[in-house]
């Protein structure tokens, strides 16, 4: 028996969910943070029939409708077996992340939906709960569990997740950041990106690799950006996916020569991630990577945004 | 041409250096910590002939004479030749770090071999370069180039090795914690203990490890036991080296039921380090510590000691 309770005269419940970025190059599937550029949005409607059906899908085509593959409605759906809330929604989705764009759009799709579920509950439930629903919605887009979009999707901030079962999202402090995402228009699917990586790697790297993550850390609590430009080296996955982005490492010098902190692969590309210490240089920053990517004949998109320290949340009515 | 001039009228020096504790389980090579209960010191009186001669070594026996072979005197000849130091030194060690001990004895020598001579310099040299000269003492020890005693053997407190080229050393901050040291009676030697590692680790281990290193860095900046507790875990070299002590998971079990935050091995083992965040405590986790090696027919011997803040230094006379 379930002691969830819907909160009377609620019917209809509007969440945002903002774009992330995943890995920060030290810190595979651990590391992520939330974007303040943009955002998806979920509205949810009560039936009675006890469906769960996509009504829309505004500003993006080709995402599935049927709700079984869809992340927001499959992660909504489990939210409900789970809870036991058998009334059904009517689900709109308004999707302000560009599909592929490395900015975790499933991810936010899906956390929208949780957390605007989370809203017609008495007694919500908590974020790390809100996590593992999402992530069944992240399950069926990128074919693995991996929380470094969803974590930072519902904490905001910069996330560490130490563990996954059970979940514990640790939220990082940080020095004034800008980020910069590009997204070159070159297809990378997660699923591919996943599978070129060696399932080994020589236990010298990681080493050398754990010396990073860990300086990394002490340098976001540290808040020392000099020691943050040091540390934020990505030994082991970097360097194998590299050759899926078209002229990778020529974009991310001209973004260090520009005086980006780091650049990096935002989640696994072909999106990239720079982080300035001032919104002037990342804007300088923005378009050294532009011109260099160009020069390679890509087209690409370009975000700067602060890091979101709220994360997902209810939208209320005026 | 070297600039280092020596003071003048400085003719006898003797330098103290902890003993320390590497890799703290989820820090494998990066990091270490420094002991309050013993260390080693070295006494260097200026020659005029050039030479490096070690003229005696207190409390033990087997450590070699021959300069070259010894991690002290090698350390000093290495610092000398950098620095054009031609005088010449005759050393006495003091070791008051059991043999063996996995308490970092040879780095503790090491260390207070150059950081003696340092006090005779009238500029002395950083301690990253301290570290770098120490280590060469450390690599005719070990084998190989591993700071993860003498970096907290020169800086106290609890470190992180960033990078060995061009040597940088983080000092964490730490809650108030109790180490316990047991040594067993078993010989297990560094460099076998390094040999029985695979070259390499499955990538998902990989990820699970980091988070967990990750997680340690956050709680000692945060100084949270309860996240400590939960982050001490070593996924990757404790399940290749448990079979080399008798018994270790049954002691390290005991160690956690009487309440210790962690158990794992100190260095290479045999020895283990526990973390306590008591004294009460830690005597209490060295009982059963002792205790279950009991069962197993095997003798040790313990220390328990508070994190020494302030490393290696030099010895004032009276």
């Amino acid at each position: 028996m379930s002691n969830v309770k819907l909160k009377e005269g609620v019917n209809k419940l509007t969440a945002f969910a903002p774009a992330t970025s995943a890995n920060l190059g030290v810190g595979f599937d651990i590391l992520g943070l939330a974007l303040d550029a943009v955002g998806d949005k979920v509205t949810l409607t009560k039936r009675d029939d006890g469906q769960i059906i996509i009504e829309k899908i505004n500003s993006v085509t080709g995402l599935p409708l049927e709700p079984n593959k869809n992340t927001a409605s499959y992660a909504l759906q489990k939210m409900c077996e789970e809870l036991d809330i058998s009334c059904g929604f009517s689900m709109q989705i308004d999707k302000g992340i560009a599909m592929g764009s490395g900015m975790g759009g499933s991810a936010a799709s899906a956390v929208a939906a949780v957390v605007a579920l989370n809203g017609f509950l008495s007694n919500p439930v908590s974020r790390e709960k809100l996590v593992e629903y999402a992530l069944y919605g992240e399950e069926i887009a990128s074919g693995g569990r991996h929380a470094d979009n969803v974590a930072p999707c519902v904490f905001g901030g910069i996330t560490l997740i130490r563990s996954l079962a059970p979940m514990e999202v640790i939220n990082l402090p940080y020095p004034e950041l800008y980020c910069v995402i590009i997204h070159p228009h070159l297809q990378v699917e997660t699923k591919s990106a996943r599978g070129i990586l060696k399932p080994e790697i020589p236990l010298k790297k990681y080493v050398e690799q754990s010396a990073q993550l860990g300086a990394a850390i002490c340098a976001f609590y540290q808040k020392d950006i000099e020691l943050l430009r040091r540390s934020m080296q990505d030994l082991i996955i970097e360097p194998q996916r590299a050759n899926l982005v078209t002229g990778y490492y020529q974009v991310k010098e001209a973004a260090l020569k520009s005086g980006a902190i780091t650049a990096t692969f935002s989640g696994s590309g072909p999106s990239m991630l720079a982080f300035c210490d001032s919104k002037a240089n990342a804007e300088k920053v923005t378009l050294a990577m532009l011109a260099m990517f160009n020069k390679h004949g890509i087209e690409a998109d370009q975000w700067i945004s602060p890091i979101n320290p709220d994360g997902a949340y209810i939208i209320e009515d005026k």
